[in-house]
């Protein structure tokens, strides 16, 4: 039995509200349990300098903590002056996990930028940034559609992608976990698949002990189970009128 | 009549949720209309160094805002690597504003630091921040007291403190502008005051046409009216419960 | 009576010394008292990418402080890698400030860059730097005028602009406060007008107690005296020759 | 066939120099086919800060490409004045990586920095840093406990660390992949082990097409079979005698 | 006959005022024609921490220049956000030379910091610069005697200092180059010297055309009889009194 | 006798091994004694927009040094996010000594970038960074040649440059110091020589005491000497066959 009392292969409550924001073109406040993160789409028509006259378009993600996510305040980065390595490692793969279902032909000459804001960190950030942020991109897709900027008639979106945390505590692998468990996690691993159940990031780490083949595997098959679920809610949410 | 209907001297729809955050010794989600900013306080023992020694403590705030607050996307300024101009002015202001009314001497060597996020901006911003503010370092306040942190047994806040803009538009004095009327302004304030009525800061800036001794004195008026129901508000809300 | 001999209504001594540069377009040393600051404006043809084409100019400043102009050597902020808090704000205020008596399409595109560099500081840096701001502008618009860059036929300049400080001083509202009576003052006022004596910018802080509708109102009137004078010795410095 | 005329499975050419360096307490040369990576251990008495007193000792690393490592000249770090996101992933990869091996108590309060600069990239630089660091480190362990500062008695490393790349090209599953099939790899795979054949670290990235569980796992495999080869050619290094 | 009517051999007007600022342990406004550089010198006790414990005192300075110094302005080092390589290379130049004639061992745990700020630009900034921080130098010293910082009872100037440029302009040697004479030169060479005429420091460039031997002997020549007149110079200036 | 038992006048083992790198149009890598540097020159088409429509080339350098190619570990300037005054001053010696004979209207417009990065420091690395960016430029220029890009048909390369330190170390003139000495010495000087043995940088400085004409000519007589063994060095490497 976990601290908070779920059984091992259980998420947390994850709520997914969409158009939390007035002017982003999609929004999305997701939470898993006491995490929360806002992900924020903006669709701009062009792209970077170096994609010009491609007739591609380009999906980048941006993450960051409010200083007072956490338990500690922790300084700014804007005060600090530099972005640390952790913020710049996570955006980049939310950054790559959402670009691994993006037909960037088929979204044109646009970009569209994901700033996923930690407003309270409870472990698994950056798993529910990229759930949320999935819901985020695809509502400003659709707003791009309405609004005549993608206008290839092909599916911009070529899947779904969710991402979960699982680890292994005291020799049990577990999924989803909450801060209390992910400091005392021997195993971690951060997990992104599509919504077909396809690989898109596997990303494991020993933090206290070297695992071996068998772990890596329970680790898999219960984060796979996880990401399913997330689909499912994603799906869901999308399902949902969005009244503005 | 102005476009969202209000009268002149009449305050957009002002929400104070407190407890907003689960780490912070005081939080505030503050709206005024649209406009939504994250006020998180964080009590430390100890002072920053040129304190040190002195028995006084020290109450500072850090303004951000997140880069899809606005209706078009900003940079961040931890990814520009320096902070603007006006993020500093207004960090700047919010601190000046609430040490005001905080007795360092009865804080003893602690420190408070308030973080002010803008989560969505719809004018106001700053004047939002402050009232907002005020709120979580009450609530901070009495964390530190109820912590056995501040033990002087003097009141360590000798007032509230709450703020409100108004603006010149077509001639006539309008209380707490929205975005929308921010730009049109012909002359721009920001009034800070006590919950006594004195005055804490009074910012005029002629944007569009220097302005008279009359205009100045309506404006006044109209700020002063303004703050005194952001006060009720202000005491409404410290007098819910919180319970967590 | 004052430290330094002066009436609470009267004015440091205050010089304007024109063409103190050999290339700047136009340039004033400024003297209030014992507080130095060089004032350059740079004429250049051209504005900045987001104004350009749009048939205005461009008028915008820097204020910084030599690393020894005050009384303990403070870091130079090139070293530092950042610009502070108050130098931005500063700044700001001299740019506003001054943009507030141009006529941006009568200046046709080009930019007006004004350098206020404090030499030596003794209180009221700012507003000694936009009353000499103010003289350099003129020069530099003159500059411009007879070199064929400025050619609509309307006047540049609309009004001219001066500022002063005042405060409360044990209980006393005084004018121009030098930096022994800048920390002793309980609220601190910096005051821009225009020649005809409207308001341009009107920032008031209480520094140790809330102020209320009378004790500023007292400073006003007291500003607007300062500033009153301060545009006299504007004119007169204007119209003496600069032979260059 | 490989364009190199390798098999599959078949690591590069892999040469190991031992105190390639005068002054670093232990010092490699690592070369995978033509990526060439100079690997620095510094070993210095004391730990940062936030360790003193801990009695545990503090490794870490740092990474960095020279200028013209690779085919057309990149921007130096240090001229940009900020650190790249990919820089910092790798760092903190090598730092994990290393750590996972070394028993920080029997290091005791000492600090050694691995310093990782890539003087020619052809792929697998991460890769070929981790292998090098860890001959690096150990001959910086050696050096500490030869000039008395390792004192506890117990082995600072409990095991060897080697790591390799892996990836999917046109369906087939291949070893340690030079910049010309990397950029080609629909998958992407680093995996670290330990000696005795357990993950530390398996960072696989769906670069053109997500993955499957059959294709994770043959690319584990080959992998584990890399890191095999790898670690016997590590020992074999530091069977050498090292005559300085 | 030079453009400004001098000879090659002479120097242009150089003025030497002392005292300039109010609150500087020493200071100078130096003037070499139209040059023009004030030179702030602060007193203050204690070292940096790599000298604590020393015994010794620390000189050291640094060199700036306003934007509109020169003929087109100049952005700002600290907008920037980074120290240039000439401001860089100047500074150490400046610092190395007035080092070379302090004892630091008479000087005692304390440091002097020289501030060179270029108001005005018209060629040789860094030997008006040298030449003027050695006076404000030895105010800043005897300052230093006066109030009972320096005990030792030695001597803290072993020499005067003095620093002019040198250069080659149409096959002829000439001294003390302005700005127009500079961009001209095919060589230039600036020479530091002590009082008692023996080198400093010796920074010869071929600009347009390598120099030979006998080249470099004239401009050494022409050189060490500039800074001789510059040292009588200073001298001169010393010998005045500075009544503040 | 000195401490490596060179005689006073005689060079430490200088090599020069050209090709050093795989992807630079040019590549040194250029021993003197144990100070070893690696001069990589980057041939790209096109030249800084201030040099456009010129019709010239520009060749410029980038000097850094390793962390750890001192005794003692030193910071990363990309991790202090700024790079030191040293740097700078030998990054512009490198380019200006390179440039003095380099014929940019031959060049045309290109530019090559020269990176001397010190792998390990043992003195005189910005002398040995000069000898081998000589021979590494004398490639790229060969390289764009042969590749078409240099189709002037005139001469790059008006002449070669080599450079060496001297220093006198008690009492005795000596040439090329190695750390051990450099630090003894009581100055120190770097000597840029052509080819044809004219002068084109001399910088000397005095490090413990003044120098007077005698010693300063008994050290240009000495590296005059060291330059032109430097160059007979640099023309034998040049004749070698690159098989490339």
């Amino acid at each position: 039995m976990r601290a908070d009392g779920r059984a091992p292969d259980q998420l947390r409550d994850v709520r997914i509200t969409r158009g939390w924001l007035d002017h982003a073109e999609g929004s999305v406040l997701v939470e898993f349990g006491r995490t929360r993160v806002l992900c924020a789409a903006s669709f701009t028509e062009g792209v970077p300098r170096w994609k010009k006259g491609s007739g591609e378009g380009w999906v980048t993600a941006e993450y960051a903590m409010l200083p007072r996510a956490t338990n500690d305040r922790s300084s700014r980065e804007s005060v600090k002056g530099k972005i640390g390595g952790r913020t710049h490692e996570i955006s980049r793969l939310i950054g790559r996990s959402l670009r691994a279902v993006v037909d960037v032909s088929a979204l044109g000459e646009n970009t569209i930028v994901l700033d996923c804001d930690v407003l309270q960190a409870d472990g698994g950030t950056r798993t529910a940034a990229i759930t949320g942020a999935y819901v985020a991109l695809a509502d400003a897709v659709a707003w791009g559609a309405r609004h005549g900027h993608v206008t290839g008639g092909k599916q911009v979106l070529t899947d779904s992608v969710a991402a979960v945390s699982v680890g292994i505590i005291d020799g049990t692998p577990m999924l989803d976990l909450p801060y209390v468990e992910d400091v005392r996690a021997e195993t971690d691993m951060n997990v992104v698949t599509t919504g077909a159940g396809a690989f898109v990031e596997v990303q494991g780490t020993a933090e206290h002990a070297p695992f071996d083949r068998a772990e890596l595997d329970a680790l898999l098959d219960l984060a796979v189970g996880g990401t399913a679920e997330l689909t499912r809610l994603q799906l869901e949410a999308l399902a949902r009128d969005l009244d503005r």
